[in-house]
């Protein structure tokens, strides 16, 4: 990698980068940590630079514990009219580009370990693109997790609908989209969904810290990219699955960090791992298209 | 619409509508509401006329909470010969339409909230069709639950295999229906089928009735409608869901819906929502293909 | 069926038939039940012979509940090198086939109830091919669960990323295999994995062997098999599904075991089922293509 990113240079988020652990602090605690286009691009910036950085093995999205919100949603004070994009508007409604959705995707596409640390209440987007997305949620437990949509007139967004289902079965995601409700993460409802729920707002971004630096240290990260593939991208049945995970495990058995995952393992150490994405992925990987569905016109 | 459905017609059920919540109380106590064809054809119909209807926002389906059962399964009294069609007989195998499942689809295309209110014991069909296709159970705690398909030598039916699956994920869906057996609600097996486990028989349909009068009043038609065809057709992967929620949440957003959703948000008052499915929907919606599987020599 | 299969031949294995219940007792103890290409090949043999074997309703793999572990993974004392083989090798990474995958497909294409009886620790193949296709898992609440593989520098295997999400839902699968670790049964990660968690070792294949005993006895071998086939080849829609379905229960409705089913029910008895899948059931089962992934070069 040539040029390094700069992760200091932005103005919506904070930024830093400690032993293989990108934090990424909402700074719009003032605002409740309302979600903007502005903020939008940051964060979309920062997860493609954060997917092509070798030094990155976990991404975590946290709040200050003090803010009001870890995010309260789409900032609607003017109405929806932030939401569209003028030079979209002309082309008509298919070219809109949901700006929560566009985030979903690019947290997606991250082939690194992501963690939220949702240490506030939670609305709108704040529920579905900052939260869904994510290989792990820890959550605080007095926190309200607001998904009013239907109650405004408007749908579930942010690819909410495809991966709430996904994520904790449809039954639990009917209660959740179709009511409309504020429920507490321990609710039967959505409970699922979280990796931990823990009690002090102060203690759950220090726990996906710790999550984070024990990811950091002890997995490989060409390791969790590939499996991070096969449960995003497994193939349409067992036999797709098995020709999918055949090949990775004989591209990855056969690599220096397997090497050493073994070698640590016997001898009773933490691993040392040495590969990374840049140099040690396969021609082969990612297996499946990643497809672009920017629309030309749209905002970001 | 030009005329409106006259829900006091029917015999084996009993249809009430206030306030936009459309009430089918099964009316074969005595039968310990078994199922026969007459009720199938009755419910369906009914189901099909509540989608039309625009005064209807939320369907529940309930039994007297005295009767012996809330459903209890096919009446296979005189075997199984009930459920066979002579005409379709004639035609092989392949013509049978399975009458589970033409009730189990027609609430799946009904666009409105569906509510199944279990207050009582449910056996064969009472536990798939009359279960797994609505939005929201309800279900009394003392309930029985049986699934005995493969204790009678035939399968379990009525799109169950595909829902419960999709609904609480394959282990669960394994030990309900491989197993044949009698559950309680708050079995770890199947409790997350369940919105809600309420202690008392009388207290269920109450319960389903006030979450049915509040979703009635503070939910917008078409945001229903759309955001259950975005769970139950959400695209083949996270793009195409992309794709789909952009679109609806372009088309919505700028509903009159939309404009009373945020205005009502900020005036802290209940949303007036005007907006409904025969005046403004767009063309584009459903987005997906309608199968109609009936079979011209089936029985319904 | 004119040959009966001796199941008395094996080496790495113990295998007992015993009123319609196939036990396969892991016969490595010493060696903590580490898994071998041997004890694979041996694994795979019984299952397509299980399949076949009319007698046989209810498959039940367990290990002895003194033993160090139920499975404690692929032997790996070697490094990896075990793994691969030196004729697919030459081919190309293309031509390796996992064979924990292989096992994986052999318990998935068993039309009989498969019970995985996890009575010791688990670690890597031991928590993947030797738990998750099979129908039901019971387990030992001390059980140590070890999911190493990101930790070890490879992927989880053994079509896990196709199954787990399914079983489980992709968010406690992303808990379990992304973060390499060690769990117990009971942990909220995992416990919806498990039909039954028991207190104690030596009590999990009894109670296994009575499940095995009650669905051998009270259920048909042809209801299973169709039932099975639905679920994991449930159609690509509600719609299909019906189709199935419709087909399914038209075929085995009009059966012996049916006619037996409502009679043992109406008598209150216990049924006699005589059909089996030799003789009773039709050409259109299986409905879906099985696809042969073996490699020629391949090991097994």
């Amino acid at each position: 990698m040539v040029n390094l990113p700069s992760y200091s240079k932005f103005e919506h988020i904070l930024v830093k980068l400690e032993g293989g652990v990108l934090t990424i602090l909402l700074n719009r605690a003032k605002e409740r940590n309302t979600f903007t286009s502005s903020l939008l691009v940051e964060l979309i910036e920062v997860f493609e630079w954060a997917d092509r950085d070798d030094r990155v093995h976990v991404v975590i999205v946290t709040a200050e514990h003090t803010a009001a919100a870890y995010c309260s949603g789409f900032d609607i004070s003017t109405g929806w009219d932030g939401l569209w994009n003028p030079e979209s508007e002309k082309e008509g409604e298919h070219a809109h580009r949901d700006g929560g959705g566009q985030l979903t995707l690019a947290i997606l596409a991250c082939r690194k370990i992501t963690i939220a640390a949702i240490n506030g209440h939670a609305a709108g987007v704040g529920t579905t693109a900052m939260q869904l997305p994510f290989d792990f949620r820890l959550v605080w437990e007095g926190a309200k997790l607001t998904f009013p949509f239907v109650r405004r007139g408007i749908v579930p967004e942010a690819v909410s609908t495809y991966l709430l289902p996904k994520l904790i079965g449809l039954s639990r995601a009917n209660s959740v989209l179709l009511t409309g409700s504020t429920i507490s993460p321990s609710s039967p409802w959505i409970s699922s969904l979280y990796h931990e729920i823990i009690p002090k707002r102060e203690d759950v971004y220090p726990a996906a810290k710790a999550l984070a630096q024990d990811l950091a240290e002890n997995t490989s990260q060409v390791s969790i990219a590939y499996a991070k593939g096969l449960l995003h991208h497994p193939g349409d049945s067992a036999e797709e699955n098995h020709l999918l995970d055949s090949r990775a495990i004989k591209l990855l058995g056969t690599s220096a960090d397997a090497k050493e995952g073994v070698q640590a393992f016997f001898e009773r150490r933490k691993p040392r791992f040495t590969d990374n994405l840049s140099k040690n992925s396969s021609p082969w990987f990612p297996w499946w298209r990643r497809v672009d569905v920017k629309h030309p016109k749209s905002k970001l």
